[in-house]
């Protein structure tokens, strides 16, 4: 079967391309791809909004699972075989935020799979620095979850969610179904706010309390549901005013709020609140290392069940059906691409 | 002499009236009123705007010093003639935000000048448990600007300010000079950007760097300054949208904006700020018992003088007049009422 990649040629279209394979470079590794998943950045490059950092034709894909095939002569600690998942930041090491000891904010940060070549075909060749080997319980189509579930983990440790603590999850999609697994497998209490009957089934499947705030006042029922006292943390994972909006006025008493969604706009705040319940707010962008250590372990301990969100599993040459099906009303969890040659 | 108050009677009028002197009940003590410091919150109430809180005609002021004139039976570490300040905060003890030891952001906060009688009176009897003592080389001059001085202390605690740090304060007035002053106690290297040439000048007269917003690019000049990391704390003491978006135009990668200003409409926030650079948003509200030591500390070393902030001493008969300079256009930085009878 000849090497394959799925190239994105341009709004709307992907395009299946014979694939190649990079011999490895000083302190690179080349990866036979086993599962790719798409998420909703891939799905804002089919939507033509990444065109000037993707530079079509391009393959993209970011979070993947894959088997090492071949590596570099000066580089240590990894072996062919090995199966491994790729933490895709290419960093400068050299500005403030790397010198700072952030390189995942890199002032020059290159996302890979965006800014550089991505996961979507056969052959992967990347630095070895980017690697995460898997435990032999965690298989290549979990594995392929481990970059999404990082991000939560990132998320969940920013805000420092602590057992007991009362979470409101704003926004049911992939990443806030995610990050209320990691925060209930840190010990606290979850509850998903969302819209959408498909994505709450989702929650309440997992075992999360869940509510339709198109339907009910939800500061209310979080008030409610925490005896006055607000939600100590809140994730803003919707991205529109009204989950803004709610998540002034659901916070406790120095509560503190992580800001997930990427907001194009500039929405307005209560940031009377902020002064008034000394509130908190964090960024939190893609993961460290750390995040990459813990998102498998909470795989391999069973901690978090990510099978569950694993909604299809399509062949590479499916490419353009994927992102179709991703692109519609009912895009379900998680769609992987099977990549393997 | 008899005893005098200060009594808000409306909307930009107060009225000198006799003063009354209450017996400390059980856990009380009565205040013989040294100075009080009239601040924003009191030239809010004078503007009729706190009407619902003051009900009028009512006696405010909370930034004062004093001596202890007399003690009920049952409070102890407090004895008459001891020089005393009050952090002028009545809580509830119950609510979820005491009971998580915030008692600073009660639920059913009373803040004493404001909710209940204030300070602005030959005598004030208060709660013991608000008392904090003056030492002998803090005169009561001095002490009428711990509260204010606390407040600064609380907000650059909250800020996480460190040594080494650049700090760049949005707004030169009262509060962000003594937020500034503060910073630079904990080793920080301070901007304040104000618009107004007095306040600058009061600003560069304590030897902080100063930018004219109006004139210049806040960011660009920031970014220099930094050496292309940005500010690692911020400080939004204005209270206006231009200022909301430059705080995280100027933060550096992780950086921590601290939210001192009390907004009343809801302005624009760069959210996607927030993502791309990790920022960090607090909210600070008044103090905490810690901060008015702290305060008391800063002044008894010497470490913060005060004194240059203290633009103007009138005896209370003069309140109507001090409060009309205050809304003027130059109202200088700190003015004092000498209650002392
Ligand atoms: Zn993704
Ligand atoms: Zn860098
Ligand atoms: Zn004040
Ligand atoms: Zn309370």
């Amino acid at each position: 079967m000849p090497l394959k990649s799925a190239v994105y040629v341009e709004k709307g279209r992907f395009e299946l391309a014979e694939g190649k394979r990079l011999e490895p470079q000083a302190g690179e590794v080349t990866i036979r791809v086993g599962y790719v998943g798409l998420c909703g950045t891939d799905l804002h490059v089919y939507h033509g909004n990444m065109d000037h950092r993707v530079c079509p034709p391009g393959v993209i894909g970011h979070e993947m699972s894959g088997v090492i095939e071949a590596v570099a002569n000066d580089v240590e600690g990894f072996a062919a075989g090995e199966r491994v998942v790729v933490r895709p930041l290419d960093y400068c090491g050299d500005c403030p935020a790397c010198s700072a000891g952030h390189s995942h904010i890199c002032h020059n940060l290159k996302f890979m799979g965006i800014d550089t070549a991505g996961a979507l075909q056969s052959y992967w060749t990347v630095k070895a620095r980017t690697l995460h080997k898997l435990p032999a319980n965690v298989d290549l189509r979990r594995g392929a979850l481990v970059e999404p579930l990082a991000v939560a983990c990132h998320d969940v440790a920013r805000a420092r969610v602590a057992a007991g603590e009362k979470v409101v999850v704003l926004g049911g999609g992939p990443i806030g179904q995610l990050i209320a697994l990691v925060a209930r497998a840190r010990g606290a209490d979850v509850l998903i706010s969302e819209p959408t009957a498909v994505r709450r089934a989702y929650a309440a499947n997992a075992g999360f309390a869940t509510f339709d705030p198109a339907t009910g006042d939800l500061a209310a029922h979080v008030m409610d549901w925490t005896g006055t006292k607000g939600a100590d943390v809140v994730f803003e994972v919707a991205g529109v005013q009204a989950t803004v909006s709610a998540m002034t006025d659901i916070a406790a008493v120095r509560g503190r709020i992580c800001m997930v969604a990427i907001h194009s706009t500039k929405p307005q705040v209560d940031l009377f609140r902020f002064f008034w319940r000394e509130l908190e707010l964090v960024g939190a962008r893609v993961y460290e290392a750390v995040d990459f250590d813990a998102a498998i372990a909470l795989i391999a301990s069973g901690q978090v069940d990510v099978d569950a969100l694993i909604t299809s599993v399509h062949p590479i040459d499916q490419v353009q059906a994927a992102f179709e099906t991703l692109d519609s009303p009912d895009p379900g969890m998680k769609t992987l691409l099977e990549c393997e040659a």
